[in-house]
């Protein structure tokens, strides 16, 4: 059995909880929070919740620890600093600064002989994984990237940015691939696309009573960075509409690779590796135990440092010996 | 530069000729074949074309030999026996036979200190890597496989038994999908599927002057194995008409698994990997290039022995570093 610890108890958090349970060869070894441990409402009584403070006192007691934090501030100061201590996971998310992320962990874990794999999850993660296959079996010095589609699926960061406008008591953001983009991807059309004429966005908006709705509207398609380069549409809607109908964390998207073959280059072949999820942090969680495993497997194999999903052989994901694997699933 | 050698110049062998001038890193040493090797009309006159018989003289001249044989009955004789001399990849694709073959190379390769790759192609090969990679970040007791459809394609195997049947001129033989049934997959039904549930099957059919078409129709379908089991249209065409509208190779499909996730199951979520190819050889020669070029990595690391898709770490496949993947890829 692979002990198993989660540090941090948000969405991802429960959701690595509940994964847990769907591999029978996994076993959660305790919970570490920042929060008086006597508040967190876990699944089974019976299992551990410890200080994150306290994280030097529990390494006997788990295999691989995986790590809910966020990308923005948690992640590049938890990620090194239990890796000093514990095989870790976690799926930072911030793709610029990966290389930095990479470098920090990769230097703890070396130093204390753990194995830490980061940017875990679907993207980064399966979705990288389909861009760096789909590369690598249909290449093309001229068009050497995949397209990547998000959604139809709920962006918190851009629903906190539309709570964060004054007047709004809660948002929800879809963002939605604009199909004829995605169609001209999939004919293999090579298409320049803006960051328009890929994606759309919707917006579902409860407001204050008496609030100003056209300058709440105005205020969200003309923010910068968030909606301003971006076809956006806006429905207000009361507060209870907004929690029946948008109280899921529905993702996905598609990452698309259509390359040419042939002596003339005359034949059109095209990947896609499409995702469809109603709960975002739960399917996150899956791709985060599968790998836990992995690292599990490679630290008693000997293997040290810093990981990422493309240095994962995939036999490694999967709790079947080689021999299992080869007789019924190659 | 991987120098990488051909055995065998068939639609495999000739696709993967193209497919090594995509490759920057790899250059193409010469090809083998059972032919007279003059008798051989490649692309390129300046590399050279050698008796299979004489496949120990070269063994200087080659980092990596791809084997475009067939799995009946050529690679199950070629592999092994090439995996003495040379670092090997072939696309056995007999799935059933996939233990045998798999321990007749590594015999043969770890004997002679060789890296072999069976089974490499799209299915077995990239379709493999779907189904475990979904199954393992969706695992589920109750359902463990996932779902594979071919098609629409040309299935060679079904085209040449309609080819066998006294009065048919040429035949191409299409693979389609039953669209009811991927639909029910992918909502996460878990349909149980009997051959004829998952797939039809299209001929196209030209005929000997005053052949009997009924009869021919009527074998065709009752054919047992190839056809009694499904849905299956003919029609019968001119043979211009065949060779110009179904001269091509296409094929595909799709992996599809559905898993639930939540406290209560609740939460469906849906990976599918799909292809769509105009030519199902020159695709699966990709496949083959990108293998090929693990394998020439893993040799030179010193690892030997045979190995399937399931062993290698995607990061292998890419001429690209860890630090150039990590930065732009991930």
């Amino acid at each position: 059995m692979i002990r198993t610890g989660i540090a941090g108890y948000g969405n991802l958090g429960r959701g690595v909880e509940l994964a847990i349970r769907r591999n029978p060869d996994m076993k959660l070894a305790g919970f570490f929070t920042r929060r008086p441990p006597e508040t967190l409402k876990t699944l089974d009584p019976s299992v551990p919740v410890w200080r994150l403070d306290d994280a030097a006192a529990h390494t006997d007691d788990i295999d691989v620890l995986i790590i809910c934090g966020g990308s923005a501030t948690d992640l590049p100061v938890m990620t090194p600093r239990l890796a000093r201590l514990y095989n870790v996971v976690d799926s930072f998310d911030t793709h610029a600064h990966v290389p930095d992320h990479f470098s920090n962990v990769d230097a703890a874990a070396r130093e204390t002989g753990h194995v830490a794999l980061i940017s875990c999850g679907w993207d980064p993660g399966m979705f990288s994984l389909a861009r760096l296959y789909s590369m690598c079996i249909l290449p093309d010095e001229d068009h050497p990237e995949s397209y990547t589609f998000w959604g139809p699926g709920v962006s918190q960061g851009h629903s906190d940015a539309v709570r964060r406008i004054p007047g709004v008591v809660d948002a929800r953001q879809y963002t939605i691939p604009v199909e004829a983009a995605v169609e001209a991807v999939k004919r293999g059309d090579h298409p320049e696309l803006s960051a328009r004429e890929k994606h759309r966005r919707v917006c579902y908006v409860a407001v204050a009573e008496g609030a100003d709705k056209a300058l709440i509207e105005k205020k969200i398609k003309e923010m910068p960075d968030y909606f301003s380069d971006y076809d956006t549409t806006v429905h207000f809607v009361s507060l209870a509409e907004l929690k029946e109908k948008h109280g899921g964390l529905p993702h996905g998207g598609s990452v698309i690779r259509s390359g040419k073959t042939g002596r003339d280059f005359e034949h059109t072949q095209t990947i896609e590796y499409k995702l469809t999820l109603d709960s975002n942090p739960e399917f996150t969680a899956g791709v985060l135990c599968a790998f836990a495993r992995a690292v599990a497997k490679l630290s008693l194999r000997g293997d040290r440092g810093c990981k990422t999903v493309f240095d994962i052989a995939p036999a490694d994901l999967s709790p079947l010996s080689g021999e299992e694997l080869r007789a019924h699933f190659l």
